[in-house]
Protein backbone atom coordinates (compact mmCIF):
# COMPACT_ATOMS: atom_id res chain seq x y z
CA UNK A 1 0.00 0.00 0.00
CA UNK A 2 1.80 3.29 -0.90
CA UNK A 3 0.55 5.97 1.02
CA UNK A 4 3.35 8.71 1.23
CA UNK A 5 5.55 9.12 -1.92
CA UNK A 6 8.60 7.61 -1.55
CA UNK A 7 10.56 10.65 -1.44
CA UNK A 8 9.18 11.56 1.88
CA UNK A 9 9.35 7.98 2.83
CA UNK A 10 12.87 8.28 2.73
CA UNK A 11 13.14 11.52 4.57
CA UNK A 12 11.04 9.96 7.52
CA UNK A 13 13.57 7.22 7.40
CA UNK A 14 16.39 9.89 7.46
CA UNK A 15 14.99 11.39 10.29
CA UNK A 16 14.13 8.66 12.50
CA UNK A 17 17.89 7.89 11.75
CA UNK A 18 18.94 10.83 12.92
CA UNK A 19 16.84 11.01 15.87
CA UNK A 20 17.93 7.44 17.25
CA UNK A 21 21.61 8.85 16.64
CA UNK A 22 21.25 11.47 18.69
CA UNK A 23 19.70 10.27 21.84
CA UNK A 24 22.09 7.18 21.64
CA UNK A 25 25.06 9.17 21.05
CA UNK A 26 24.39 11.66 23.97
CA UNK A 27 23.15 9.44 26.02
CA UNK A 28 25.57 7.05 25.55
CA UNK A 29 28.88 8.69 24.01
CA UNK A 30 28.56 12.00 25.47
CA UNK A 31 27.39 11.41 29.07
CA UNK A 32 30.52 8.81 29.39
CA UNK A 33 33.40 10.67 28.06
CA UNK A 34 32.00 14.20 29.86
CA UNK A 35 33.46 17.40 29.64
CA UNK A 36 32.78 19.18 26.45
CA UNK A 37 30.51 16.13 25.46
CA UNK A 38 28.24 17.54 27.84
CA UNK A 39 28.73 21.45 27.99
CA UNK A 40 25.03 22.40 28.66
CA UNK A 41 24.77 24.22 24.62
CA UNK A 42 26.28 21.08 22.76
CA UNK A 43 23.79 19.13 25.06
CA UNK A 44 20.74 20.88 24.85
CA UNK A 45 21.14 21.06 21.03
CA UNK A 46 21.79 17.29 20.59
CA UNK A 47 18.52 16.99 22.52
CA UNK A 48 16.59 19.53 20.58
CA UNK A 49 17.83 18.01 16.87
CA UNK A 50 16.38 14.32 18.47
CA UNK A 51 12.70 16.17 19.48
CA UNK A 52 12.57 17.97 15.88
CA UNK A 53 13.70 15.23 13.83
CA UNK A 54 10.81 12.69 15.54
CA UNK A 55 8.23 15.09 15.25
CA UNK A 56 9.37 15.97 11.71
CA UNK A 57 9.03 12.43 10.98
CA UNK A 58 5.63 12.37 12.67
CA UNK A 59 3.93 15.63 10.58
CA UNK A 60 5.51 13.39 7.28
CA UNK A 61 3.48 10.42 8.44
CA UNK A 62 0.17 11.79 9.50
CA UNK A 63 0.46 13.61 5.60
CA UNK A 64 -0.57 17.65 5.84
CA UNK A 65 1.53 20.03 3.94
CA UNK A 66 2.12 21.26 7.40
CA UNK A 67 5.39 19.11 7.28
CA UNK A 68 7.12 22.15 4.67
CA UNK A 69 7.94 24.22 7.27
CA UNK A 70 8.79 21.91 9.94
CA UNK A 71 11.15 19.76 7.50
CA UNK A 72 12.72 23.43 6.62
CA UNK A 73 13.19 23.92 10.97
CA UNK A 74 14.23 20.33 11.41
CA UNK A 75 16.94 20.87 8.20
CA UNK A 76 18.52 24.07 10.45
CA UNK A 77 18.90 22.63 13.19
CA UNK A 78 20.17 19.20 12.02
CA UNK A 79 22.90 21.42 10.29
CA UNK A 80 24.00 23.52 13.54
CA UNK A 81 23.87 19.61 15.59
CA UNK A 82 26.19 18.40 12.91
CA UNK A 83 28.55 21.44 12.86
CA UNK A 84 28.55 21.30 16.47
CA UNK A 85 29.22 17.46 16.25
CA UNK A 86 31.70 18.01 13.99
CA UNK A 87 33.59 20.85 15.70
CA UNK A 88 34.00 18.74 19.57
CA UNK A 89 34.83 15.64 17.19
CA UNK A 90 34.60 11.54 17.70
CA UNK A 91 31.09 11.80 17.05
CA UNK A 92 31.45 11.06 13.13
CA UNK A 93 28.23 8.78 13.14
CA UNK A 94 26.11 11.84 14.39
CA UNK A 95 27.87 14.02 12.11
CA UNK A 96 26.34 12.37 8.97
CA UNK A 97 23.38 11.48 10.09
CA UNK A 98 22.92 15.17 10.78
CA UNK A 99 23.71 16.07 7.59
CA UNK A 100 21.93 13.43 5.75
CA UNK A 101 18.63 14.18 7.14
CA UNK A 102 19.47 18.10 6.73
CA UNK A 103 19.74 17.35 2.75
CA UNK A 104 16.34 15.23 2.44
CA UNK A 105 14.37 17.63 4.96
CA UNK A 106 15.60 20.57 3.19
CA UNK A 107 14.70 19.55 -0.22
CA UNK A 108 10.63 18.56 1.27
CA UNK A 109 10.51 21.94 2.00
CA UNK A 110 10.74 23.16 -0.97
CA UNK B 1 14.58 27.10 40.60
CA UNK B 2 14.37 29.72 37.88
CA UNK B 3 14.87 27.75 34.38
CA UNK B 4 12.72 29.22 31.58
CA UNK B 5 11.28 33.00 31.69
CA UNK B 6 7.64 33.15 32.78
CA UNK B 7 6.62 33.95 29.41
CA UNK B 8 8.25 30.71 28.24
CA UNK B 9 6.66 29.17 30.52
CA UNK B 10 3.37 30.01 30.05
CA UNK B 11 3.90 28.90 26.18
CA UNK B 12 4.58 25.77 27.15
CA UNK B 13 1.36 25.71 29.38
CA UNK B 14 -0.66 26.24 26.19
CA UNK B 15 1.25 24.14 23.88
CA UNK B 16 0.48 21.48 26.47
CA UNK B 17 -2.96 22.01 26.47
CA UNK B 18 -3.40 22.57 23.39
CA UNK B 19 -1.58 19.05 22.76
CA UNK B 20 -4.23 17.68 25.43
CA UNK B 21 -7.50 19.37 23.96
CA UNK B 22 -6.51 17.87 19.87
CA UNK B 23 -5.89 14.25 21.09
CA UNK B 24 -8.72 14.24 23.67
CA UNK B 25 -11.22 15.44 20.83
CA UNK B 26 -9.83 13.66 18.18
CA UNK B 27 -10.16 10.54 19.88
CA UNK B 28 -13.28 10.95 21.55
CA UNK B 29 -15.54 13.51 20.33
CA UNK B 30 -14.06 13.21 16.57
CA UNK B 31 -14.09 9.43 16.36
CA UNK B 32 -17.59 8.98 18.29
CA UNK B 33 -19.61 11.58 16.07
CA UNK B 34 -17.74 10.29 12.82
CA UNK B 35 -19.29 12.08 9.60
CA UNK B 36 -17.06 15.15 8.91
CA UNK B 37 -15.16 14.98 12.31
CA UNK B 38 -13.37 12.04 10.71
CA UNK B 39 -12.81 13.52 7.42
CA UNK B 40 -8.70 12.46 6.08
CA UNK B 41 -7.99 16.49 6.02
CA UNK B 42 -9.74 17.52 9.86
CA UNK B 43 -8.42 14.38 11.60
CA UNK B 44 -5.02 14.95 10.35
CA UNK B 45 -4.98 18.25 10.94
CA UNK B 46 -5.39 17.75 14.47
CA UNK B 47 -3.36 14.77 14.65
CA UNK B 48 -0.41 17.15 13.10
CA UNK B 49 -1.70 19.96 15.48
CA UNK B 50 -0.90 17.93 18.70
CA UNK B 51 2.33 16.58 17.19
CA UNK B 52 3.33 19.74 16.80
CA UNK B 53 2.17 21.75 20.01
CA UNK B 54 3.74 18.55 22.17
CA UNK B 55 7.24 18.86 20.33
CA UNK B 56 7.30 23.00 20.65
CA UNK B 57 7.28 22.11 24.41
CA UNK B 58 9.48 19.84 24.45
CA UNK B 59 12.21 22.58 22.78
CA UNK B 60 10.90 25.30 25.03
CA UNK B 61 12.00 22.76 28.02
CA UNK B 62 14.96 21.86 26.51
CA UNK B 63 16.30 25.57 25.99
CA UNK B 64 17.40 26.37 22.53
CA UNK B 65 17.08 29.55 20.25
CA UNK B 66 15.95 26.79 18.17
CA UNK B 67 12.29 26.77 19.62
CA UNK B 68 11.41 30.50 17.85
CA UNK B 69 11.32 28.90 14.09
CA UNK B 70 9.26 26.24 15.88
CA UNK B 71 6.96 28.11 17.62
CA UNK B 72 6.41 30.42 14.67
CA UNK B 73 5.29 27.00 12.91
CA UNK B 74 3.77 25.80 15.80
CA UNK B 75 1.70 28.97 15.87
CA UNK B 76 0.41 28.31 11.72
CA UNK B 77 -0.78 25.15 12.61
CA UNK B 78 -3.06 26.13 15.74
CA UNK B 79 -4.65 28.65 13.97
CA UNK B 80 -5.23 26.24 10.60
CA UNK B 81 -6.49 24.00 13.48
CA UNK B 82 -8.67 26.42 15.51
CA UNK B 83 -10.42 27.31 11.97
CA UNK B 84 -11.40 23.67 11.14
CA UNK B 85 -12.61 22.78 14.39
CA UNK B 86 -14.67 26.21 14.58
CA UNK B 87 -15.86 25.52 10.43
CA UNK B 88 -16.88 21.90 11.65
CA UNK B 89 -18.44 23.49 14.63
CA UNK B 90 -18.87 21.78 18.11
CA UNK B 91 -15.52 21.88 19.50
CA UNK B 92 -15.19 25.31 21.09
CA UNK B 93 -12.72 24.17 23.63
CA UNK B 94 -10.46 23.20 20.76
CA UNK B 95 -11.00 25.96 19.18
CA UNK B 96 -9.84 28.15 22.04
CA UNK B 97 -7.10 26.06 23.29
CA UNK B 98 -5.65 26.49 19.31
CA UNK B 99 -5.87 30.53 19.87
CA UNK B 100 -4.39 30.36 22.46
CA UNK B 101 -1.21 28.18 21.84
CA UNK B 102 -1.18 30.10 18.45
CA UNK B 103 -1.10 33.71 20.23
CA UNK B 104 1.59 32.70 22.51
CA UNK B 105 3.91 30.68 19.93
CA UNK B 106 3.47 34.01 17.84
CA UNK B 107 5.03 36.42 20.60
CA UNK B 108 7.66 33.62 21.22
CA UNK B 109 8.72 33.31 17.95
CA UNK B 110 9.63 36.85 17.63
CA UNK C 1 30.78 2.99 17.87
CA UNK C 2 28.59 0.00 19.83
CA UNK C 3 26.64 2.16 22.34
CA UNK C 4 23.62 -0.59 23.13
CA UNK C 5 23.51 -4.52 21.66
CA UNK C 6 22.88 -5.35 17.97
CA UNK C 7 19.82 -7.46 19.84
CA UNK C 8 18.25 -4.42 21.55
CA UNK C 9 18.72 -2.05 18.41
CA UNK C 10 17.12 -4.53 16.21
CA UNK C 11 14.53 -4.07 18.72
CA UNK C 12 14.41 -0.55 18.59
CA UNK C 13 14.15 -0.93 14.86
CA UNK C 14 11.09 -3.24 14.85
CA UNK C 15 9.38 -0.69 17.45
CA UNK C 16 10.01 2.06 14.81
CA UNK C 17 9.16 0.10 12.13
CA UNK C 18 5.86 -0.67 13.77
CA UNK C 19 5.46 2.74 15.01
CA UNK C 20 5.31 4.17 11.45
CA UNK C 21 3.34 1.51 10.08
CA UNK C 22 0.57 2.07 12.39
CA UNK C 23 0.56 6.38 12.08
CA UNK C 24 0.70 5.73 8.25
CA UNK C 25 -2.04 2.83 8.14
CA UNK C 26 -4.20 5.27 10.38
CA UNK C 27 -4.19 8.28 9.09
CA UNK C 28 -4.07 7.22 5.50
CA UNK C 29 -5.86 3.83 4.85
CA UNK C 30 -7.92 4.07 7.60
CA UNK C 31 -9.45 7.45 7.78
CA UNK C 32 -9.65 7.23 3.64
CA UNK C 33 -11.74 3.38 4.13
CA UNK C 34 -13.79 4.54 7.28
CA UNK C 35 -16.76 2.38 8.55
CA UNK C 36 -15.03 -0.12 10.73
CA UNK C 37 -11.83 0.90 10.35
CA UNK C 38 -13.10 4.50 11.96
CA UNK C 39 -14.54 2.83 14.75
CA UNK C 40 -13.11 4.38 17.88
CA UNK C 41 -11.91 1.25 19.68
CA UNK C 42 -9.81 -0.03 17.05
CA UNK C 43 -8.51 3.58 15.69
CA UNK C 44 -7.61 3.95 19.54
CA UNK C 45 -6.08 0.95 19.85
CA UNK C 46 -4.10 1.93 16.43
CA UNK C 47 -2.66 5.21 17.90
CA UNK C 48 -1.94 3.59 21.40
CA UNK C 49 0.12 0.79 19.75
CA UNK C 50 2.08 3.64 17.88
CA UNK C 51 2.94 6.02 20.62
CA UNK C 52 3.69 2.98 23.16
CA UNK C 53 5.94 1.63 20.29
CA UNK C 54 8.05 5.17 20.09
CA UNK C 55 8.27 5.08 23.89
CA UNK C 56 9.51 1.79 24.00
CA UNK C 57 12.24 2.24 21.48
CA UNK C 58 13.05 5.94 22.83
CA UNK C 59 13.46 3.88 26.34
CA UNK C 60 16.10 1.46 24.65
CA UNK C 61 17.97 4.09 23.31
CA UNK C 62 18.40 5.93 26.18
CA UNK C 63 19.38 3.25 28.02
CA UNK C 64 18.07 2.33 31.32
CA UNK C 65 16.75 -0.91 32.51
CA UNK C 66 13.51 -0.19 32.88
CA UNK C 67 12.97 -0.65 29.21
CA UNK C 68 12.70 -4.79 30.42
CA UNK C 69 8.55 -3.50 31.56
CA UNK C 70 7.92 -1.43 28.68
CA UNK C 71 9.15 -4.11 26.09
CA UNK C 72 6.11 -6.11 28.14
CA UNK C 73 3.64 -3.70 27.81
CA UNK C 74 4.43 -3.00 24.05
CA UNK C 75 4.36 -6.41 23.43
CA UNK C 76 0.90 -6.58 24.73
CA UNK C 77 -0.07 -3.74 22.76
CA UNK C 78 1.56 -4.86 19.70
CA UNK C 79 -0.73 -8.61 19.92
CA UNK C 80 -4.04 -6.92 20.34
CA UNK C 81 -3.28 -4.17 17.48
CA UNK C 82 -1.86 -7.02 15.04
CA UNK C 83 -5.25 -8.99 15.71
CA UNK C 84 -7.16 -5.79 15.57
CA UNK C 85 -6.10 -5.02 12.23
CA UNK C 86 -6.62 -8.93 10.92
CA UNK C 87 -9.78 -9.20 12.29
CA UNK C 88 -10.69 -5.97 10.60
CA UNK C 89 -8.74 -7.24 6.94
CA UNK C 90 -6.74 -5.38 4.41
CA UNK C 91 -3.88 -4.22 6.68
CA UNK C 92 -1.58 -7.27 6.07
CA UNK C 93 1.57 -4.70 6.81
CA UNK C 94 0.13 -3.83 9.80
CA UNK C 95 -0.67 -6.98 11.08
CA UNK C 96 3.33 -7.99 10.57
CA UNK C 97 4.70 -5.01 11.52
CA UNK C 98 3.24 -5.37 14.82
CA UNK C 99 3.91 -9.30 14.69
CA UNK C 100 7.66 -8.70 14.35
CA UNK C 101 7.34 -5.73 17.05
CA UNK C 102 5.52 -8.12 19.71
CA UNK C 103 7.94 -11.06 19.27
CA UNK C 104 11.38 -9.09 19.61
CA UNK C 105 9.70 -6.71 22.71
CA UNK C 106 8.95 -9.97 24.47
CA UNK C 107 12.21 -11.22 23.89
CA UNK C 108 13.52 -7.83 25.30
CA UNK C 109 11.40 -7.89 28.11
CA UNK C 110 12.87 -11.45 29.84
CA UNK D 1 -16.83 18.24 27.16
CA UNK D 2 -16.42 15.25 29.36
CA UNK D 3 -14.24 13.19 27.41
CA UNK D 4 -12.20 11.20 30.19
CA UNK D 5 -12.85 10.80 33.97
CA UNK D 6 -11.80 13.26 36.28
CA UNK D 7 -9.48 10.91 38.16
CA UNK D 8 -7.94 10.29 34.91
CA UNK D 9 -7.58 14.10 33.81
CA UNK D 10 -5.58 14.68 37.28
CA UNK D 11 -3.16 11.75 36.47
CA UNK D 12 -2.63 13.18 33.11
CA UNK D 13 -1.53 16.28 34.48
CA UNK D 14 0.86 14.90 37.24
CA UNK D 15 2.29 12.97 34.17
CA UNK D 16 2.96 15.94 32.05
CA UNK D 17 3.72 17.91 34.66
CA UNK D 18 6.30 15.31 36.14
CA UNK D 19 7.84 14.94 32.47
CA UNK D 20 8.51 18.75 32.38
CA UNK D 21 10.11 19.38 35.94
CA UNK D 22 12.42 16.04 34.41
CA UNK D 23 13.19 17.35 31.05
CA UNK D 24 14.03 21.28 32.54
CA UNK D 25 15.39 19.95 35.59
CA UNK D 26 18.37 17.60 33.41
CA UNK D 27 18.48 20.26 30.70
CA UNK D 28 19.80 23.51 33.27
CA UNK D 29 19.89 22.21 36.69
CA UNK D 30 21.95 18.49 35.52
CA UNK D 31 23.87 20.12 32.75
CA UNK D 32 24.94 22.91 34.57
CA UNK D 33 25.52 21.75 37.83
CA UNK D 34 27.75 18.83 36.69
CA UNK D 35 29.55 16.90 38.85
CA UNK D 36 27.23 13.55 40.00
CA UNK D 37 24.40 15.27 38.44
CA UNK D 38 25.42 14.20 34.60
CA UNK D 39 26.28 10.43 35.85
CA UNK D 40 24.84 8.79 33.24
CA UNK D 41 22.98 6.18 35.24
CA UNK D 42 21.55 9.48 36.67
CA UNK D 43 20.68 11.60 33.79
CA UNK D 44 19.51 8.34 31.75
CA UNK D 45 17.38 7.39 34.55
CA UNK D 46 16.02 11.15 34.67
CA UNK D 47 15.27 11.33 30.43
CA UNK D 48 13.23 7.79 31.08
CA UNK D 49 11.19 9.47 33.54
CA UNK D 50 10.68 11.88 31.17
CA UNK D 51 9.87 9.61 28.03
CA UNK D 52 7.57 7.66 30.67
CA UNK D 53 5.58 10.20 31.85
CA UNK D 54 4.87 11.28 28.55
CA UNK D 55 3.97 8.19 27.18
CA UNK D 56 1.81 7.62 29.85
CA UNK D 57 -0.37 10.49 29.20
CA UNK D 58 -0.71 10.46 25.40
CA UNK D 59 -2.19 6.48 26.36
CA UNK D 60 -4.49 8.13 28.53
CA UNK D 61 -5.75 11.15 26.58
CA UNK D 62 -6.38 8.38 23.89
CA UNK D 63 -7.91 6.18 25.86
CA UNK D 64 -7.74 2.73 25.64
CA UNK D 65 -7.53 0.11 28.96
CA UNK D 66 -3.58 -0.43 27.96
CA UNK D 67 -2.99 2.46 29.99
CA UNK D 68 -3.50 0.64 32.86
CA UNK D 69 -0.26 -1.63 32.82
CA UNK D 70 1.62 1.59 31.39
CA UNK D 71 0.87 3.51 34.37
CA UNK D 72 2.36 0.80 36.61
CA UNK D 73 5.61 1.21 34.36
CA UNK D 74 5.57 4.75 34.94
CA UNK D 75 4.97 4.12 38.75
CA UNK D 76 7.89 2.34 39.20
CA UNK D 77 10.19 4.67 36.95
CA UNK D 78 8.71 7.49 38.70
CA UNK D 79 9.43 5.99 42.08
CA UNK D 80 13.46 5.11 40.86
CA UNK D 81 13.94 8.86 39.89
CA UNK D 82 12.29 10.62 42.53
CA UNK D 83 14.73 8.71 44.89
CA UNK D 84 17.71 9.64 42.77
CA UNK D 85 17.08 12.78 42.58
CA UNK D 86 16.29 12.91 46.38
CA UNK D 87 20.06 11.00 47.15
CA UNK D 88 21.79 13.18 44.58
CA UNK D 89 20.03 16.08 46.30
CA UNK D 90 19.49 19.72 45.18
CA UNK D 91 15.94 18.62 43.29
CA UNK D 92 13.26 19.14 45.86
CA UNK D 93 10.78 20.23 42.59
CA UNK D 94 11.61 17.01 40.86
CA UNK D 95 11.49 14.69 43.83
CA UNK D 96 7.63 15.93 44.74
CA UNK D 97 7.16 15.77 40.83
CA UNK D 98 7.72 12.42 40.49
CA UNK D 99 5.93 11.03 43.92
CA UNK D 100 2.97 12.98 42.95
CA UNK D 101 3.16 11.14 39.54
CA UNK D 102 4.15 7.77 40.80
CA UNK D 103 0.89 8.04 43.23
CA UNK D 104 -1.13 8.76 40.64
CA UNK D 105 -0.22 6.27 37.96
CA UNK D 106 -0.20 3.30 40.83
CA UNK D 107 -3.72 4.23 41.39
CA UNK D 108 -4.64 4.47 37.49
CA UNK D 109 -3.19 0.85 37.35
CA UNK D 110 -4.85 -0.98 39.65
Amino acid sequence: MQMISAEMQSCVENCLNCYETCIKTSMHHCLEAGGKHVAPQHFRLMSTCAEICRAAAAVMLIGTSHHRNLCRVCAEVCEDCGQDCERIGDMQECVEACRRCAETCRSMSA
